[in-house]
This record gives structure tokens, sequence and C-alpha cells, in this order.
């Protein structure tokens, strides 16, 4: 049997900002869902684009050089290409779904 | 500057059934938006996952052999693995992400 995933049901699991959890696999991409509180520091990966889909909440996305803020609110996405530094900001929770490889890598500063 | 989707946009777009729309790409996968209504025939990806998010609505995924019938609600999301023979139903018009990669075929009986 093919299972669902209830997106609810994840978001429901997650008790801590910051702590993404993969509901879903599909070819070698994850799915992964996280809560967004606070700031989280600035980051690029340097082989994948990132996507981010706010399913709750608003958050900002800093991207370096550019000083763009990116704001996204719950319905709304936007994809960070490879090598960009980014930095997400959310003052409530909220929640956001990522797609990217499974292979994900960040770097920092 | 990183554009944002905003995706109830992009369903306000969409005026027939089974007409994608590609709304995002991310690495070499593309994220799809398409009205379900009535019943797309049984087909088959030989060599792709393909992962359906019911965003407004409600559909039925036919599993061929297994007789599965996989019944997302608005907030669902499930896997077809490679392979598999589907065929999605929606009576009334539903609005579906799938996330899949950009190469994906079909093949039908």
């Amino acid at each position: 049997m093919i299972p669902k995933i209830v997106v609810d049901d994840k978001i429901n699991e997650i008790k801590k900002p910051w702590s993404p959890i993969v509901i879903a696999r599909v070819n070698d991409q994850v799915i992964r869902l996280a809560m967004f509180k606070g700031t989280y520091p600035f980051h690029k990966h340097d082989n994948e684009d990132e996507l981010f889909y706010v399913l709750r909440g608003s958050i900002i996305i800093q991207i370096e050089k550019s000083h763009q803020k990116l704001v996204l609110n719950q319905g709304e996405m936007a994809v960070i290409p490879k090598g960009k530094k980014h930095s997400p900001t959310s003052e409530e929770e909220s929640y956001v779904l990522m797609f990217e490889p499974a292979a994900l890598k960040s770097s920092g500063d």
C-alpha cells in the first residue's frame, strides 16, 4: 500500500525550531518540514538549489550581497540558487517545506 | 532579485484540467501545478517517482494491480513509485502540486 502523508500531522510532530524532519522521498530528493522561529545564521549550499514553501506563518530570507529581504508569507515559495548565502528569520513559529537533494550539505562562514 | 512564487496566483492562471504549468525549478526537478477534474487514464513513469500534494480539493489515485484507491484530501501528499501504473480522479476541481524530475516521461498502456 502506498502511504499518504498528512502534512498537518507532521507539523504537529515538530516541537523545536530549525530541526527539519524528512516527510517524503522522491527520486534523489527529499521533502523536509521545519519550524522556523528566530534567525538561522547565514550559510550556503555549494551545489544545490533550495526551495522554501511557507505553509504557515511568514518568513524573511536575507540574501547576502544583494541585501534583498525576501518576504514569504503563507502559500508563497522561492528558490535560493546554489552558492547564495542566505539567512532565514521568522518572528512567530512558521512552518516551511523545503525541497532539496537528499545529499544536501551546508557550509557557513 | 530572487522572485517569489505566489501559489494562489498560479492557481488562478489555470483554466483547464490536466494541463500542468511549471511554477518552479530546483536543481534538476520541477514543481508543476495542475487542476485535476474528471479522470486521467492509467499511465506510469518508468524511471521517476512522482509526488502529488493536494492544495485544494480532494483526489483519488487508483493504483493498478493492488487496486488501492488512495484518497488524498487538501494538505495531503503521496509518492507514486516509478513503474507503478496509476490513474488520478477528481470529481470537483482540485489543485495539485507535483514534484518530479524535469525530464519526466509518461507511458500509457
